[in-house]
């Protein structure tokens, strides 16, 4: 593709359904409508939004924050109207029906629901390949920091021998919040919680599923391995006493909840692991640093040398960066097929 | 695509043309045989290298560092048979006549030549375009750190409102000496030479010239802005006295080369500013802490929030991973528009 945007008025616009319309989704409408033209710069292709589903119509929504006038009940529907499906409604279900319905018709679709491609991303790959459609989620996996597309296809010439990061905001607040003195650990629990840090479930964050779904599609894009949820030993920071943090403190360490995967041998006797357990790091550790909600991630690599990654790795518009980045990739490769 | 590896094996390989055969090239030359299946697997279809255009034939080469089977002095007729070519000999000439002929003939081109796309990236943009050729170069871009991916394709829903970065390792490493008070500036820069660091002309290092080219293609690929290297504000580290040492040293900073592009106003008043210049940091800046000849690379955007990214950004083999990447991408393109 050209740096110097296209005009992409050509042909017609490609039709974008979106399913849910939550704080991530309305970020993503409302993005859609404002960048039009940049992204049909971007894309060589109008993307237009043609309906947004939700389940229930009649609940009171802002007109100034989610465009009314494109709600619909009817999911079903609005799919298969569709060229390009963002799925940002999460949950399995009916997200995974919903999917897979529009891959069948060959309709590509971009998500952020890590749930559904931690249990059946596999399942959905195969629909996709098998219908000539796509399937991109780097929303999923630590919101705009775009590791996904860099383990997917920067590395793709290369080897990955491990990765390593921080990839929950919410327990990464907690644990700085207690590194730096600031409260006890079960204060800052309630505390990020009160501010609106953790899920409505926090076990999904404190107990490391969030992250634990993460690595899973980390590890899955880099080596193409069969390996699901239950393969990720597992531990969260809810564990963790007062006397952790007071003997880290005094051994100068501090305590990350770090989810991680590496490779142990190679060819067909090359074994896959996976964990997201607190560490204790020393003060110099490229992850010790990390502060707040932020999110970190380092890759080993055969060729490329040692890669980190640094960002945002939660929030609305920072997920919606991430949707309309694969959007546009999505509909450039519609884009390069039927020229 | 699939994280599952694609097998492959039905169609007939891509023919892969490699003009040169220096550091990188024998890199690339070693790691696409090396990893013949895995880059099958990831890519849809095999890279079948046809050959490798070296200037002088009669120069000796150990047939263990390459594949001197292949070596041939007749660059054009090698492209002439390609559907890849991998450009790895720099300079401008004959590099960009033979980039040209490839994009002419539709064959896609992938090359590390920072100059050549400094210097003729949007004519081979165009001409690439007018082809259907793709043309990538994220080994231009310091190595092995993937930014042009992340600018061109993760960001591509997005807005980026600058790039701030240690962009050449060489001037980090004389920098990074110095603020460690190992030795006199003066000093550093001989060493630096004597260590093979500094490039052949040490001014395309020391005078800024180098990064000027890195942040004018970024800076294009990030606003398509028509740019070019005059635009580039330049100020190398020649200029530094021990006396500039000692004054960051007392007020706690530290000086490093600092490539920035920055953009002012929008639409169509917007306007494109690129510097090259030595920087005093404070010592909790995200730059400052860069050792060694690492790179690292800050993103301001307006949704995704800031991103970091950070690695080796020189080398043989580093840039010979960012090569294949580019390559597998193209094969992907290639597979994705004639199945």
């Amino acid at each position: 593709m050209s740096p110097v945007p296209a005009s992409g008025t050509g042909a017609p616009a490609l039709r974008v359904a979106q399913l849910g319309c939550g704080t991530v989704g309305a970020a993503v409408a409302r993005l859609l409508l404002e960048r039009a033209d940049l992204l049909a710069d971007r894309a060589g292709r109008r993307l237009g939004l043609t309906g947004i589903a939700v389940r229930d119509l009649s609940r009171q929504r802002s007109a100034s924050e989610v465009p009314t006038g494109l709600l619909t009940d009817d999911a079903a529907s609005l799919v298969d109207g569709a060229d390009l499906v963002v799925e940002v409604m999460g949950g399995l279900e009916p997200a995974g029906t919903l999917v897979a319905r529009a891959l069948q018709r060959g309709a590509s679709v971009v998500t952020a629901n890590k749930q559904l491609i931690a249990h059946h991303g596999p399942r959905l790959h195969e629909l996709a390949d098998a219908h000539g459609a796509s399937l991109d989620y780097e929303g999923a996996v630590v919101a705009g920091v775009p590791v996904l597309r860099v383990v997917r296809e920067a590395l793709a010439g290369d080897e990955i021998e491990s990765i390593a990061g921080i990839m929950n905001g919410s327990t990464n607040l907690v644990l700085d919040m207690v590194a730096r003195g600031d409260t006890t650990f079960e204060d800052a629990v309630v505390r990020a919680g009160r501010l609106g840090f953790l899920e409505a479930d926090p076990a999904e964050d404190l107990e490391g599923l969030d992250a634990a779904a993460k690595i899973l599609i980390l590890a899955r894009a880099a080596w193409g391995c069969d390996v699901g949820l239950d393969d990720v030993q597992r531990q969260g920071i809810t564990g963790l006493t007062d006397d952790d943090f007071e003997v880290a403190r005094g051994t100068d360490q501090v305590i990350k909840l770090i989810a991680s995967a590496w490779r142990s041998g190679s060819g067909a006797h090359a074994r896959y692991e996976m964990a997201v357990q607190p560490v204790p790091l020393a003060h110099d550790h490229p992850l010790a640093g990390v502060r707040d909600g932020h999110n970190a991630i380092l890759l080993e690599t055969t060729s490329a040398g040692p890669l980190r990654l640094y960002g945002t790795g939660a929030g609305g518009e920072e997920t919606a960066s991430a949707i309309l980045g694969d959007l546009v990739t999505a509909a450039r490769r519609i884009a390069a097929t039927t020229r």
